[in-house]
C-alpha cells in the first residue's frame, strides 16, 4: 500500500510506502493524522499550506458490503477546523486496486487540472473542456475521454469558483455523479489547487485479495448475516431508504421546518418516505425506491427519482435533503424537494448547508418560505456564480452574516443536518462538541436508548456515538449498519485483519478512534477553538421548539467534558 | 453623574446614579466594564443579549482641548470579541451636560425609533421618515424636527441593512453627521435595537463646570501650552491633516497599495496631504485645510474638501481614507477618494473597512485596480443594498469568503488600517494582539523610537502603546495630543482630578488603562478566542513587502506575551 503525494504547483508526484504499521489507518483515521501533522492550525484553508488528503478506509476495496467508502481531509474553509467528510461510490475501489490507501495533494494553481491515475503512475491533463459544467455532463465528458471502467472524484462549478458549499463528487455504480464528500467545502480546497478531476483507471491490475482469505471470509458472512436480520438494514433502509426517518423526527419534534424555528411539519406526509416510495413505483421507468450506492451493498438505501415520463431526475433523495430543502424552507412537494437536489448535485454544493442557507434567506425576508419557484430560481444563481448565488454558496452562517440574521442553525460555521437538537438533544451534544462541526454521521444519537427530550445522559450517548460513528470512518463501512452490528465490533475487526493480514481487536479499534478524535481536537485548539465554540447557537437556548416543547439545556459543564478542552 | 439604562424593546427607561469611585471610569474603560460584566462571551452579537454601551470619556464635556470623545462599546458582530469604538464630535458635549456618564441600550425591536433625551427624560418617536435616505438628509430633518441645538448620535442605511461595516455617526461644531464611531459594526448593533438615532437636547442646563476649577485650569493651560509647542500637534496636524502621512509611510513602504501586496504607491503624490491642502487652497469656497471636529479643538486636523466650484462635498479627508480608498484600491485620484469617502459617510459604513473590501474584491477580479468609477458605482451598490452592495458592506473577510480570496488584511475579522505590518512591525503586533482587532488607535507605533522594519523591540513598543491609547479613550481626549504630551500623564491625570473633584495619578490611571485591556482579553476568552486569533494572516508571513523588502517576523512567542492568553 502507498501514499501518493501530488504537489499540484509543480505538477509532480511520488510514491511513499505505507509502513506496514500504519495499515489498520485508513478513512478518517488517516486523514486526520495527516492533517495534524502535516498542516499548520493557522494556516489559511485556501492557501499554500493546506492539503487535501484522500483515504481509503481500510476495508475499502475489500468488497465487503457497504465497505467501498473514502475520506477527504484538510482543513476547511467553511468551519476554520479539522474537516473529514466520507462517502460511498465507486473511486475508493479502484483507487484501492491501484495500490493506493491516500493521496495528499499539495501546492495551489490557478488553472484546472484532471489527475490521470493508472498502473504506470500520473499524467496531468487540461480540464478546460469541463469546467462550467453542470456535473452530470461534466462525467459523461470523463467517461468519454476516458473510458467507461474508470473511476472518478470531480468537483463542480462550486469548487471552481471556491465557493464554501462545494463539494466533491464520486461515481455511483450506474456512473453517475451522485455520491458527494459534501461537509466542509472541501471542493473549494480542490478548487484553489486546480484539481477539477481524480481518475482512476485500474486496467491491467488483479482485483485486491484479503490476506487472510478464511477469516475474512467468515467475518463477512457474520456481518452479512446481521445486516439481513436486523429490521432498518434489511426493511426499512432498503424500501424507504433514510427517507424513513421523515414520520420519525416529525413526530419526535425534531423535523427541521421553517430554518428550524419548529419541529413538525404539517405538509410532512408529502414528503415522507412512504410518499416518496408511492411516487417512484408510480412513475416507474429509470426510477427504483432501492439502489445500492456502491458493488455489493447488501444494504441499498438509495434510490432514483424520476419524472412522470420515467426518466431519472437524479438520485439519491435522502432524510437530509428532504428535511433541509423540504421542510426547513416550508416545502412540501416532492418534486420540488428533488428538483432542488438535482440542482445541488449538478452544481455540487452541499445539500445540507445550501438547504440551510436557503432557510436564513427565507428568515432573511428575501423569499418567502414555502415559496417552491423562489427556492429553485435562488439555487440557480449559485449556478451562475452571480453575487445572489455566491452569497447563498458562502453557507447559511455566511448568508446570516450578510443580511444580519441571528438565528443561523450552524456550529463551527457549519449548518446541522435535518435534527433540530432540542428534540434530540444528544444529536445538539454532537453537533456542538465535535470537531467537525455541526454533523450527524459525527455521532448520530436518533437511536440511543435515552430520553431524547432530556438533558440527561446525552453526553455519554453522544460520546458513544461519535466513536462508533470515527470506527466506521476508519475501516470505510458505512454507519448505516451500525444498528445491525450493535456494538458487537469484533467481528469487524475480524473482517479489517482478515483483509489486511495485521492482527487487530474491538479494543484496538476503540482506541484508535479515541486517539483520532483526540488529535482532531488538537488541531482544532491549534486553529484557535475553545470551549466557547463548543456551543449551539444563542437561539436554542432561548427560544422553545413549539413541537417539541423543549429548549437545549444540556449543561456547558457536561458538554465541556468532551469538546475541545475536555476530549 | 448618572447612567441611563433603556429598553428598546419596552420603550422604558431608567436612570443609575454613578458611584462616585465610578466617576474615573469613562470612555472605553466603562464600556468595557460594562460589555465584560453584562453581556455573556457567547451571546450572538445581534441578539438580545448584546447591549450597546456608549460613554463618555471622564473630560467629555470639560470643553478641555479635543476632549469632547465619547465611546461605543458591544459584542462586535464583526469581529465576535468585545469591541470598543470611539469619536470626536458634538453629541458627548451634550450628553455629558444632560448628566449623563453613559448609556446601555438594551433588548431589540423591528421596528426604528428616534431616542429624545433631555432634562425631563426620555422620549421615543418613530424614525420612519429617517429611513432609507443618505446621512446628510436624514441629519437635516433631524435639525428641522428638533431645533439646531442638539447632539445627536444616528446610524445610516448600512445600520438599518445591519452590515457588519454599520458605523454610527456623530455631528460635527458645523451640523454635518462626519464622526464616525466607524469600527467593528456597531451600526448593525443599534440597528437590531432599533435605534436609528439619540438625540441630546440641553436646553435649559448650565454649563458644567469643573470641581476643582483652578487644578483644572492650571492643567488646562499647561496642556494646551505642549499642543501649541509640539510639531505634530502646531503645525502638521493643522496645516496636513492626517494626510500628512501619505509621503511618511509611502517612504517606509508601509502605505497599502493594491490590497496590501506592497507599501509604496506610484501616484501617491496625486492623494498626499500636499496635494490635498493645494486642492482645497487653490478651490477656496466652502473648503478649508484645517478645521475643529469639537469645539475648542486646538489641533485642528480636520478639513473640508469642496468640489470645483467651492461646494462642500464632504468632511474629513483623512490618512486612513486615503490609504484604504486611494492606494489601496491603485487609485492615485483625490477627487475619487474624497466621493468614495462622500459615500461611505452617507451610508454611514466605516471607511476602512469599506475600501479594504472594496481592495478584495479587486483582487479577486471584480473590477481592477485603479478602476475610479467602477469603484464608485460597487460602493453605490452598498447604499442599494443589492446582493453584492450587502457582500462588500459586510467588510473585507465577509468578501475573501464570498469569492474565495485568502489574501485578506483582517485580523480577528477586522481590517487593517491604512499601515502594512511589515513596514511597521509595532502596528503589526497591536493589529495582531489588541482586543479589538486590527486597528492602529489601539496602539499606534509610528512614533515609537524603534527599526519599523525589524522584529525586535515591536511587543514592548506594542504594548506601551496599547496602554497610551487607551488612556486617550478613557478620558475621552483625541490621541494626537499624545505627541504633544509625549507620556507626562499627570497633567492628564490633572485635568481628570480637577474636573471630578476625585484624586486621581498617573499610575492610577496607567493601572486602569491595563485593568481595562485585561477585561477586554477576558472577554474575548469567553467569546472564544485564543492565541490562534493573535496571528496576523498567513500571507503576511509568506510575502514579502517589496516596497519595504521585509516580511512580518515578531515571533509568536513574543506575540503572546500580551495577547489574549498573556495579558
Amino acid at each position: 500500500m502507498n501514499i501518493l503525494r501530488i504537489d499540484m504547483e509543480k505538477l509532480e508526484y511520488k510514491y511513499e510506502e505505507l509502513a506496514d504499521e500504519l495499515l489498520l489507518l485508513g478513512g478518517r483515521a488517516l486523514t486526520s493524522k495527516i492533517v495534524h501533522d502535516e498542516v499548520p492550525g493557522t494556516c489559511h484553508p485556501l492557501g499554500p499550506n493546506n492539503k487535501l488528503v484522500i483515504s481509503n478506509g481500510v476495508l475499502t476495496g475489500s468488497l465487503a458490503s457497504s465497505a467501498e467508502r473514502s475520506s477527504m481531509g484538510a482543513k476547511s474553509p467553511l468551519t476554520g477546523g479539522i474537516k473529514e467528510s466520507n462517502a460511498g461510490g465507486t473511486a475508493g475501489l479502484q483507487m484501492g486496486r491501484l495500490g493506493l490507501r491516500a493521496i495528499v495533494f499539495e501546492g495551489l494553481r490557478d488553472d484546472f487540472q484532471i489527475v490521470y491515475i493508472n498502473k504506470d503512475g500520473v499524467r496531468f491533463d487540461s480540464a478546460e473542456d469541463l469546467l462550467g459544467k453542470p456535473l452530470s455532463e461534466a462525467a459523461e465528458l470523463l467517461y468519454e475521454k476516458y473510458g467507461s471502467n474508470i473511476g472518478y472524484y470531480m468537483i463542480g462549478v462550486s469548487g471552481e469558483m471556491k465557493m464554501l458549499t462545494a463539494a466533491i463528487a464520486n461515481g455511483d455504480k450506474d456512473k453517475n455523479p451522485t455520491r458527494f464528500y459534501g461537509r466542509g467545502g472541501l471542493g473549494a480546497v480542490a478548487g484553489v489547487k486546480g484539481i477539477k478531476a481524480v481518475i482512476f483507471d485500474d486496467s491491467g491490475i488483479a482485483r485486491n485479495k484479503p490476506k487472510d482469505a478464511e477469516k475474512f471470509k467468515q467475518a463477512m458472512r457474520t456481518y452479512t448475516e446481521w445486516l439481513r436480520e436486523a429490521p432498518a438494514t434489511s426493511k426499512s433502509f432498503p424500501e424507504l431508504g433514510t427517507a424513513a426517518l421523515v414520520r420519525t423526527t416529525n413526530k419526535l419534534g425534531a423535523l427541521p421546518t421553517r430554518n428550524f424555528s419548529t419541529g413538525s411539519f404539517e405538509g410532512h406526509e408529502n414528503i415522507s418516505g412512504e410518499k416518496l416510495r408511492e411516487i417512484i413505483l408510480e412513475r416507474g421507468g429509470e426510477g427504483t425506491p432501492t439502489h445500492a450506492c456502491m458493488p455489493g451493498c447488501a444494504i441499498r438505501c438509495s434510490n432514483i427519482y424520476a419524472d412522470a415520463n420515467g426518466k431519472m431526475v437524479t438520485s439519491p433523495i435522502e432524510y437530509e435533503n428532504i428535511g433541509l430543502l423540504g421542510s426547513n424552507l416550508g416545502i412540501d412537494d416532492m418534486d420540488t424537494v428533488v428538483e432542488l437536489n438535482r440542482l445541488c448535485n449538478e452544481y455540487a454544493v452541499d445539500t445540507i448547508e445550501t438547504g440551510a442557507a436557503i432557510g436564513v434567506a427565507m428568515e432573511a425576508g428575501l423569499l418567502a418560505f414555502g415559496d417552491r419557484q423562489g427556492a429553485i430560481n435562488l439555487l440557480e444563481e449559485v449556478g451562475k456564480g452571480s453575487p445572489l448565488g455566491r452569497i447563498i454558496g458562502g453557507g447559511a452562517e455566511l448568508v446570516g452574516k450578510v443580511y444580519g440574521i441571528r438565528k443561523v442553525p450552524a456550529v463551527k460555521g457549519q449548518s446541522m443536518p435535518a435534527y433540530d437538537p432540542r428534540a434530540i438533544k444528544g444529536l445538539g451534544v454532537t453537533y456542538a462538541t465535535s470537531p467537525q462541526g455541526a454533523d450527524h454521521t459525527a455521532g448520530q444519537t436518533i437511536r440511543a436508548q435515552v430520553n431524547h427530550l432530556s438533558p440527561e445522559g446525552q453526553v455519554e450517548a453522544s460520546k458513544k456515538a461519535q466513536l462508533t460513528n470515527m470506527i466506521y470512518d476508519v475501516l470505510g463501512l458505512c454507519y448505516f449498519g451500525a444498528s445491525a452490528v450493535a456494538g458487537r465490533f469484533e467481528v469487524l475487526a475480524d473482517l479489517a485483519s482478515g483483509y489486511t493480514g495485521v492482527e487487530f481487536t474491538a479494543e484496538d479499534m476503540i482506541d484508535m478512534a479515541k486517539e483520532t478524535i483526540r488529535m482532531e481536537h488538537a488541531f482544532n485548539r491549534a486553529a484557535g477553538f475553545s470551549k466557547a465554540h463548543d456551543r449551539l447557537p444563542e437561539h436554542f437556548y432561548l427560544d422553545e421548539n413549539p413541537a417539541s416543547k423543549t429548549k437545549f439545556d444540556v449543561p456547558d459543564e457536561e458538554l465541556d467534558l468532551i469538546g475541545v478542552e475536555g476530549y
